[in-house]
């Protein structure tokens, strides 16, 4: 069998709008440059009798830059996680994280089923060493400059070492996305008053501080501060993170129905909404999920990108993106340093070390 | 000493704009209606010397609707919550809570010290019958209609039963403050599939379903659906609803935020939003807390209602209107016949009893 030599193994089925949709938006990434963070082609894993057609539809079947791996099976958003991970090894979503775990392809992005992509990727790459529990990371945009924020999921009953560890993913994967030589680090919770928040809390942030420059800390931050730009990273449990994220997507979507219903109540205001439509649209991309479409699941041997099984062309080109930034910058290496500091420096400040 | 006899206990002093403003807040309450849901007069409590000038500035010097306690100090917002509630007898605070244990004043009203606030409540007020933990629940606008959110931060650690009893409290107070005869209530997780989101949330699903038609139960409910009014009462532990409440309320900052700069981008936008103006007026006044500014801390003998340090007029105004509302409904014998009904419930379905 060729060699295959890949950067991203894009699994083009399981989303809800099919492959067509997943290659539209892979033509709209290589479009807007994500080609030139590939050095090697993207792997468009599924169908061949589904994605061949539509690559040529898009006019992408010659380009260098994609090559097709056929898999046979579909794991569908309604199939148990785990049963579909044992039944279906032809699946494009396995198919697509062997490539990974061969060494073939450097990360994987799907829009498929969240259970089996997080459990499947957990098992095949497994994770890093001094990672205990993969976070799932979102990039949330705000008024000035997108910050990450995990766990959003992943691991809902997080210890302090769990979110310890969160830390260090978050800061690596800020500086890679974000472009932030030292991103700030913030602990979520809901006091900044001396022992606010409980054990847990308490715990982590004296972990967070006793890691010194490993990360740069800025302290406990609460909901209050979320989005006015004070860190760059938001560290919580996962059971905290997908909550906030989907409340305020929720949120999002309520104010700009809220105000649609309003701009519509009488023609002068309609002709007023006419004038500064603009503005309307930049707010609606500036805070849509498109422009960061992948979540990935850091922490693993190699990131696993999950997108939104809903996401169009602009959400997947945005993941896309993202994904083959993340590989560009090799972020496990400098992970594995900062873990193994972190250690040794919470070592050295146990009670009974010969530095305490 | 005359006998006192009064509904609500207003601490003016404390906030973070001075008792001048919390007695503006009172004369709108009044105004608008608030004065006929109280049989007996609102007792304002601070110090007299600020207090009486400030009610003749608004012309509420000699109304029947109105009587000042005198009360020597006032509890600063930096101060330690505990220390202060031990030094500070003589604050207006400590005078409106005895007012409340001694049954001159059927609840209380302060936008002063949270933490003194809290602890002094349940101190001076005790639990009802029932009820292990006070929760403090928040009225949150959407869509359409608003509903409860509890708890909002009183307890950071809610076991199973913790979270039914919040359900109970919830229930009741949204039949009050809402008049919604039957509050659906759900319970605020990360996913709705079998086994999701941990021990604790599965063991509170059971119990809920348990404790059959005591409340309405919708079942668990992920935050992509807190604002789409599939529930009016959203039940979660005090960690995540204090994140939850106060990240929604800073991502409603920064869009507005956001829309504003865009709308003054140029001399068209400018002019648009001239004439839409009306419609982001009506957003703002929507969502903006001031509308029920009063979050209380329910499962007390009497309910505590905080409002933020720093609301202006409009949001005292909002939460003496549903203090009120809450005292009118006398909502504590349902919510203890509620309980018991549940605990019934909950024995009978334990396995080893007769009926299970």
């Amino acid at each position: 069998m060729e060699a295959i030599k890949g950067s991203l193994a894009l699994d083009a089925m399981g989303g809800d709008m099919g492959p067509l949709e997943v290659v539209e938006g892979l033509k709209i990434a290589l479009n807007n440059g994500a080609g030139k963070l590939a050095q090697d082609p993207i792997l468009v894993v599924g169908r061949e009798d589904e994605l061949i057609p539509a690559l040529r539809l898009v006019g992408l079947q010659d380009d260098p830059r994609v090559r097709v791996i056929h898999a046979e099976e579909v794991i569908g958003m309604d199939e148990k996680p785990m049963n579909a991970l044992k039944k279906k090894k032809g699946s494009s979503m396995l198919v697509a994280l062997d490539l990974v775990k061969a060494g073939d392809a450097k990360a994987i992005l799907s829009c498929g089923n969240t259970g089996s992509l997080m459990g499947g990727g957990t098992i095949k790459l497994r994770p890093l060493d001094g990672i205990e529990r993969p976070a799932l990371a979102t990039i949330i945009p705000s008024l000035k400059q997108p910050f990450v924020l995990l766990d959003a999921g992943a691991n809902p009953e997080s210890t302090p070492s769990h979110l310890m560890q969160n830390a260090i993913l978050g800061s690596n994967f800020a500086r890679a996305v974000l472009a932030i030589p030292k991103p700030r680090v913030g602990l979520l919770t809901i006091g900044t008053e001396e022992g606010k928040g409980g054990e847990r809390i308490q715990e982590t942030h004296r972990l967070l501080k006793e890691i010194g420059d490993v990360i740069e800390y800025s302290g406990l931050i609460e909901g209050f501060h979320l989005f006015d730009s004070q860190v760059d990273v938001v560290v919580c449990d996962g059971f905290v993170g997908n909550i906030v994220l989907k409340s305020c997507e929720s949120l999002f979507h309520v104010i700009k129905d809220y105000l649609k219903i309003g701009l519509n109540r009488n023609p002068v205001r309609k002709i007023g909404a006419a004038l500064c439509k603009g503005a309307f649209q930049e707010m609606k991309a500036h805070f849509s999920p498109s422009e960061y479409g992948g979540a990935p699941l850091l922490g693993l041997r190699a990131p696993v990108f999950k997108a939104h099984g809903s996401s169009n062309r602009a959400a997947i080109a945005g993941a896309i993106k993202v994904a083959l930034t993340v590989i560009q910058h090799d972020i496990s290496d400098r992970i594995l340093k900062d873990l193994e500091v972190a250690q040794k420096r919470l070592q050295l400040a146990q009670p009974g070390s010969p530095n305490s």
